[in-house]
């Protein structure tokens, strides 16, 4: 039996520990893993992007240029990938074009070699300028599809979409489904639709969460549809939010026509590396092991907690429910954006708004901004009367154009702002940096010469957990107490 | 598009605790979700089994017969599903016809409607007295496969078996993985074959744990070849060592030309009361989220560690590689039995016993009962030498018989030993449970009276864990302490 190799992208670097310990892995827990990363077969290593940028620069005072120059070093046979929010690059705002053609000439510099280019509302215009730079480099411009479920999302849609990506000069289609929200069977309708439609040549890749439990059910599915690479995480970096288990895939496709050129006795070195990285980050995991609860609300679970403690601000926290039937309201009056940063935030806090000061009487920015066409078009039309509203509160006019070209240019302007910050190197780095993060790098900036911090625990603090939690077993503890060259028995016992 | 319905049994009540929390969980932890279970629309309801029977008796002092009562008073509309061992019955030896007779009308008698019957050697003349006894009960009598991977286990060896139960009269044939083996081809082609080679009438249900983290993948499978129902459990008593998610599998099958007909609705809420219960017993659980070893190691996780612990015992826990390696020869010698209770035991002890003490200079009295037959046959010849090896040192002569015909009958001994026992009430329900479990059910009768008592732990003591977890995190503790009437400021660290 001939079978087909299906590549496989190793995301324990990147989206795993930011789905699974709020990104907060430092540099450090990962070196001893990368020289079996990079001899295990993997097709790529993801292990960049806007979380994992971010929480360097804020949490561990990492200077994330040099961690993409160090996973360059220490993996120099394997394709490193990167995750890339369009014309936002990783920060959370449209930038000017010249801005995104540094960012991407800059990381392809820096070694980067497959650039995973998406935007939340799936509007092409806004990947448009980022793939053109991504070949320009010379890299692996990969267009990405968000897969979401509204009543105007449809296997067709999806399919239509790709041609334009790849009509964009895409290398690749990425189908990439942050929510868990991907069963087997569109899955399968999506890639066998878009591998009909413009031949088995299109390379696809397809990345999906586990939260559901269901997702590598439609990686199976996704295979025998076609598709090209997926996306999993060593095992002990998997699971609940994050993502299926790289061996389990192995498992599941022994004995089928298709197979992986994984080397396990590194994967098996890689899993224990991690096993004993994993429980320094506990304090940040969620007890999540499974939540279908998605497939009827339609709300991913971090939008839904947000929206929880919006409402507990307020004190308004028994309105939940109403905010919940009010989300698909607001969503389908946006254009059934998909549900994800940064629309996952402006629709959830839009509903909250809604429920407490009545519907529409009060806009955020974000979401003025998202009815009057300044994030892009949605699948669907926007509702014409709040556009209107939006409008009169934000003293705005709609735009129907690609947002960036309603953009001034701000590179010097950028430079010259970076360069005046305590600590600034003067490079075009430290530029994007600041750039992106504004309101985080020139902190980082004051304190990088102080070099990195782990938030993770050491092992001393994990034992010393332990003890506790034993001790707490046994509920109150005497213990005998010399003070003062006298004897006390005392009990002690958590008041 | 018409959509062929699969069947569910739901094991929350049986297996999932077994395999969750080590069968600890009490009857007071399942009845407030009896209701919602009874009407969610299950195909069954695993609720009893071996090692459900002991624990009621050995650490919650909770008669097995009444929880059965209970759970038929509580689900009317179900049916109950339990696991039986063949001519073992729910203990560790073979039982005389009568007993098995016995059990299996008073089993029925309290409700029990499906009796999944199966034999550790998956020779069939162990499920036969068992199945007929089912038949004339006028239950549903499951003959099951193990599903175990050797080189002489074949799919089409497991089609034959399938065929030999039917043959004996199984209303269903069960597909049984209880060590997360099973790939999706493998399920694929034994259940296409057996549909293929009997028709498709035949009823097949298949039962996967999840501990690789690929058997869902290996349901769908499953189910596309034409198996009619799956075992899962409710999400909040899913996953590690125990089985697929029930909710997921109803997303699994959502636009598939396949459905299940359980109510969403019900399902959440039986999800809701279970996540409350499972932190009670987080004392029992183990940390495996999931493990591939498996595959590689064809030893299952259980085993392992018993191997290890009796190595640790013996002063040699640096020894466990060589145990590893001795275990396929050990099984081999015995002719390829599946690795599940009790010959994962057997077999090794009987490794250890070869690395510490040579090979086969000392058998274990179980180990030289199965080499001489009294286990019944497994699908391999047995080492001749080493069968000569076990007549010798167990004094004992082979036999090539159905193991119970070799049985005196004992049922009259049996009322007689438990009738003398303080606290029996004289019934057939007790002589049978001290039957199966002799060393625990004298104790049991003597106090069964105080009623149950429950081993999770209370709310309480779940909140005092949490602080002391708390205050392990924040590090030293600073204490007022009043003694003697004057204060003092003590500050409190774990040495």
């Amino acid at each position: 039996m001939s079978q087909r190799t299906i590549g496989v992208t190793e995301v324990a670097l990147r989206d795993a520990h930011q789905s699974l310990m709020a990104t907060r892995m430092a540099l450090e827990d990962m070196v001893d893993a990368c020289a079996d990363i990079d001899a295990a077969g993997y097709w790529s290593v993801e292990c960049w992007g806007g979380a994992t940028f971010d929480s360097c620069i804020r949490f561990l005072n990492e200077d994330p240029w040099e961690r993409l120059r160090t996973f360059r070093e220490l993996m120099p046979n394997t394709r490193l990938q990167m995750l890339l929010r369009g014309q936002n690059l990783l920060g959370y705002r449209h930038y000017q074009d010249m801005v995104v053609d540094k960012f991407v000439e800059k990381s392809a510099e820096y070694g980067m070699d497959v650039f995973r280019v998406f935007d939340a509302l799936n509007d092409p215009r806004n990947l448009e300028h980022a793939m053109a730079a991504v070949k320009r480099a010379g890299k692996h411009a990969q267009g990405t599809i968000c897969y979401t479920i509204s009543p105007l999302h449809t296997v067709e849609g999806y399919v239509k979409l790709a041609g334009t990506l790849l009509d964009m000069g895409a290398d690749s289609i990425a189908l990439k489904d942050m929510a868990a929200l991907l069963q087997p069977q569109p899955a399968y309708d999506i890639i066998r639709g878009i591998k009909e439609a413009y031949g088995d040549d299109v390379q696809i890749n397809v990345h999906c969460h586990s939260t559901t439990g269901v997702t590598l059910v439609s990686l199976q599915k996704a295979i025998e549809a076609g598709a090209d690479v997926v996306d999993t995480a060593i095992s002990s970096m998997s699971l609940g939010p994050g993502h299926n288990p790289t061996e389990s895939l192995v498992a599941m496709l022994e004995g089928t026509p298709y197979k992986t050129e994984l080397d396990m006795d590194r994967l098996i070195k890689i899993r224990d590396h991690f096993s004993t990285v994993r429980p320094k980050y506990a304090a940040f995991e969620s007890a999540t092991l499974v939540d279908t609860d998605i497939f009827s609300s339609q709300i991913p679970g971090g939008m839904l907690s947000n929206m929880e403690s919006q409402l507990k601000a307020q004190g308004a926290g028994d309105r939940i429910k109403e905010v919940m039937e009010e989300v698909p309201r607001v969503k389908a009056a946006a254009g059934h954006p998909p549900l994800v940063t940064p629309s996952s935030q402006i629709v959830g806090t839009q509903a909250v708004f809604n429920v407490l000061m009545g519907e529409y009487k009060v806009l955020t920015g974000e979401f003025a901004d998202l009815m009057l066409g300044y994030y892009g078009e949605c699948i669907g039309p926007r509702d014409p009367e709040v556009i209107e509203i939006a409008r009169q509160q934000a003293k705005k006019e709609p735009i129907t154009g690609r947002p960036a070209d309603y953009l001034e240019p701000e590179w010097d302007k950028l430079v010259a702002d970076s360069e005046a910050l305590e600590g600034s190197n003067g490079t075009e780095e430290d530029t994007l940096t600041n750039a992106m993060f504004p309101g985080v790098a020139p902190n980082f900036f004051k304190t990088r010469d102080e070099g990195p911090k782990s938030v993770g625990k050491t092992q001393a603090q994990l034992d010393a957990e332990r003890n506790a939690a034993d001790t707490a077993v046994a509920g109150p503890i005497q213990y005998r107490v010399s003070l003062g060259g006298r004897e006390h028995s005392v009990v002690v016992e958590r008041a």
